[in-house]
């Protein structure tokens, strides 16, 4: 049986791959009678008097639900809402198994910028935070943001966020194996969606001076036609020279290249014509922008890919469920910028210098410590 | 400690009262690779191209959403979402325990109909069903009869017709013990919020020919003032002769009484005056409408109430549960009237003649054969 033929057949089985289980169980009339009515009142009306204490007796303490409209799924596209549902649900289940936090898949029947908005603002009561998915740019750039100032709970759209913040923690610790000095270094990002836009913000602020984007039509600059809003806003604070050219152009003398485009578009040429040393994350999955063995051939030092076959994956496990366990237990009302940079420090700091090599820069999805770690560095800025 | 403190110590511990538990358990890359990428792009595709395999991947199949605006909730009236969350938290753990169903508890943040309906819409693909709760009148049936026609999904407020079907159950086996026949019964039910209207409509429906309501300001018939859309749709089909008066006066020669209303403001003497034998399901909470004792002394031969300390517990457990896993297993797109009668068939008829008399009328809420009896009902008329 093949992996596909094997995933098919067990979400068959699993017929969805999370359920609610009641943590009062009711297995007498006193039973009833407390976590039903008459006793449920109590609670209700304390909450009525100071919704603060929602956080005290309701699942809004430790649940989040996972919002999707379906319109960029995986490397699927705009597949819709009933489709996107597996993701969710997986999702849902990873924030558990790994974060302790339970999750609720949340997939929308709309596309509509506005009717999102509402939608999540309108079901906001009974969630401590709202984890977005999968929505394509540049809305998503939108809604999140509008989001994150109507409500007081956290809000945070993974495929930006999760993704840069794995990649920061990876280029931390590149940067230690090749010697590599930030202020020197010369980054280009390939893919200008959401996790493109996402990476470039956070390495800027972490203090990355020149950083170029490339997307399907090579340098973004200035001069871009087509760009749209959020990509506009981008070249205020990238490509600060106003190269154009294409991505090829944009790699000479580059020391580090980010790839969040599609599959074997780097040449081995390309890899060569970039400083010693190299620093490659080649994230199309499931085919690199490179496939490993030919950039480190073409003189690379440090490569990392979105696949698990490989060393130094790229995934965004080790951020997300740390990070809404630790904004839950400190009951952030936002995930701030500080806090992403605090977390890719903890995740680079999960390797020791002593292991520290060009094939393990980023800990294992399944270390053990990584979300008390992170969750732990979101805490400690809350 | 009394039962408010218990109550409210043990929700601080539950903290939350259901919990998100993975089915697909994710201990290795290869776990991973099946319940998330990049196997989970298989069913996704699947979904894609035929929205129905929904129900054979993801938790649409046996999950739903426990609605409420926070708006009338027990006899608290409009606390609003938050506050709501313990008594939603509470019914998905019912839904959970007597029925097996996976329940969501969503409080809206809103009360504009409009918005409500929108945002329902909006979150359904994940969902197997909707079920509607604590909504005021008359807003609650413009919402339900809207969402019905707009979802493909059952849709049910169970505050109307959980209650419904309870009472029917009930008034069913009553008529067995009092010798009463349907077609000379003469009924009032006072109260004329969303139970009462239920209630009233699905009597009809069985074929109770002359049933009067009542309101605080006594007999409603085409003359009343004030009277909201459903209640002037309701002239219509009761109080046929277009009597005015009180609830007193209604009550002379009436054979049942149904409260859905308010504590203590039927007396003895307003029992004495029914038909002999008469059958009073005195449903205010916690305080009935007449306590059983004193209905008993003044004449009545059958007295139900929803406490749980007195016989004959009208309680929406035996119904809601056994209704939405029925609807669920049979992939029902709707819970339509034959399903409400068939399902109040089913529970009268889990106390055996045996067995029936003035004190016991209506199964246990912790029957264990009640749901799969319900759910077989419903599925039969799928």
């Amino acid at each position: 049986m093949t992996n596909s033929e094997k995933a098919l057949q067990m979400h068959e089985e699993w017929n969805g791959k999370i359920e609610t289980v009641a943590k009062s169980h009711v297995n007498s009339r006193e039973d009833l009678a407390i976590a039903y009515t008459p006793g449920v009142a109590e609670p209700c009306k304390v909450i009525a008097e100071n919704p603060e204490a929602a956080y005290k007796y309701t699942i809004k303490a430790n649940t989040i639900a996972v919002v999707s409209d379906g319109s960029a799924v995986l490397g699927l596209g705009n597949i819709g809402a009933k489709a996107a549902m597996p993701v969710m649900e997986g999702k849902a289940v990873l924030f558990k198994e790994f974060g302790g936090v339970n999750a609720v898949p949340i997939c929308l029947d709309t596309q509509d910028t506005e009717e999102i908005i509402k939608t999540v603002v309108n079901i906001a009561p009974a969630f401590g935070g709202i984890n977005l998915e999968d929505i394509s740019a540049p809305r998503c750039f939108e809604i999140e943001e509008r989001l994150k100032k109507m409500l007081d709970i956290p809000v945070f759209h993974d495929d930006q966020h999760g993704t840069a913040i794995v990649v920061l923690a990876g280029i931390i610790n590149a940067l230690k194996v090749t010697g590599k000095k930030k202020e020197t270094c010369r980054i280009v990002v390939n893919g200008a969606g959401s996790a493109g836009v996402a990476i470039t913000k956070l390495l800027l602020t972490y203090g990355f001076p020149d950083i170029t984007m490339c997307d399907i039509n090579g340098i973004i600059s200035k001069a871009s036609p087509n760009l749209n809003w959020m990509q506009e806003k981008m070249t205020e604070l990238t490509n600060l020279e106003g190269k154009t050219g294409t991505l090829a152009d944009a790699l000479k003398s580059a020391d580090i290249f980010v790839g969040v485009s599609a599959p074997n578009i780097v040449t081995k040429e390309m890899v060569s014509s970039m400083n010693k040393d190299a620093i490659l994350f080649a994230m199309a999955n499931p085919v690199p922008e490179i496939m490993p063995d030919l950039a480190k051939e073409a003189g690379a030092k440090v490569v990392g890919t979105g696949r698990s076959d490989f060393p130094n994956q790229v995934n965004n496990v080790v951020a997300f469920p740390g990070i809404f366990k630790g904004a839950l237990e400190g009951r952030a009302a936002q995930i701030t910028e500080e806090m992403k940079l605090a977390t890719a420090k903890a995740i680079a700091g999960l390797v020791p210098d002593e292991e520290l090599n060009e094939n393990n820069i980023l800990p294992e999805a399944f270390d053990p410590r990584v979300a008390d770690v992170v969750s732990r560095a979101v805490k400690e800025l809350i």
